[in-house]
């Protein structure tokens, strides 16, 4: 749809987000233009709060208050520092946070490998977890990676980094979703729910 | 999810779009909060133009850069003036513009009748179409309302304040959309493509 150059640049970005085509993109963008509640000016202020209050940690790379650096993980005594859960990015953590349990350390990689998008060894955080697990009392590192191939050869690259050292590498337990059943789930899941099936 | 004060309120913006539940919300939050492309502050940055640049014509209520005031369709002498296309919402008018054909000028109402969100008739642009009728050499109105109950009282309402005045009243055919068949379509639609039948 032809509209005006600062409609079109917002319906871009919109676009470039998770689940939103064309279309959606298009709604989006007409609903933020016509709407009478100020919705508008509280999204734009609500992302340069964002843009402007949340950084990275300096240590593990979760997300953090600009004025809290190291992070609430990084700088809580009672946490684990023996475990370090190895991530993607920095909203894995909040996602692990909320599911609850976890009580040891973060370590953020800001990506994965992906050559064709360039990204190599040199763009994750590979050498800030080394130093870490020089000065760390790190015994664990889980590799909490997504299982796509470019993960599965992420976490096989770090697997092999870490090979050696005095450090156990786990992963967490693939099988079947909670609420999901055997009727439900494809091969592959299927495959590893058993092959990796527990005491009952 | 628990995450930032920041967070949150972006999460709270996003989930009031169109089409974006709460976990979506998340997702969009997530992704800009995580992206190293820039695309969070070129969103902002977008969002922003819109608000800076865009108003409505202090004419027709279409939208229009700040600087041009009427819109290019007020101001266009090719447009037909005897024909005034009312509609609910500035993104409206794009719409139609984008399909092409339409010729004459807009009236944007900026909502429609909806006692329950008290919005009455003093707040929707009808003073201001009263005034274009006395000015303007309008001969046709077109009601290119949506067709949900609260538009339907918004047009029945408009038809009745026009009565007695020398304009002919009247709407876009219903029917079965292009792409569709008898198979496809409901009930109402199809009795209505039916009872609109046009000769072939």
């Amino acid at each position: 749809m032809k509209t005006f150059p600062a409609l079109d640049k917002a319906i871009g970005c919109f676009g470039k987000l998770p689940g939103i085509g064309r279309r959606s993109a298009e709604r989006l963008a007409m609903k933020l233009v016509g709407d009478r509640t100020g919705l508008l000016k509280d999204l734009i202020a609500a992302l340069q709060g964002v843009a402007e209050q949340l950084v990275c940690c300096s240590r593990c790379g979760a997300l953090t208050a600009r004025d809290q650096d190291p992070c609430r993980y990084c700088a809580d005594p009672t946490r684990d520092g023996a475990v370090l859960c190895v991530v993607e990015e920095p909203s894995d953590v909040l996602q692990i946070e909320n599911a609850g349990g976890y009580r040891g350390r973060y370590h953020v990689l800001m990506g994965k490998l992906s050559p064709m998008q360039g990204m190599g060894t040199d763009r994750l955080r590979l050498d800030s977890l080394a130093s870490r697990l020089k000065s760390e009392p790190i015994r664990e590192v889980i590799l909490a990676l997504n299982s796509d191939v470019e993960s599965e050869a992420t976490a096989a690259m770090i697997r092999d980094l870490l090979a050696g050292r005095a450090v156990k590498v786990t992963r967490p337990a693939m099988g079947i979703p909670a609420g999901s059943g055997i009727a439900y789930s494809d091969a592959v899941t299927l495959a590893r729910a058993i092959g990796g099936r527990q005491p009952f």
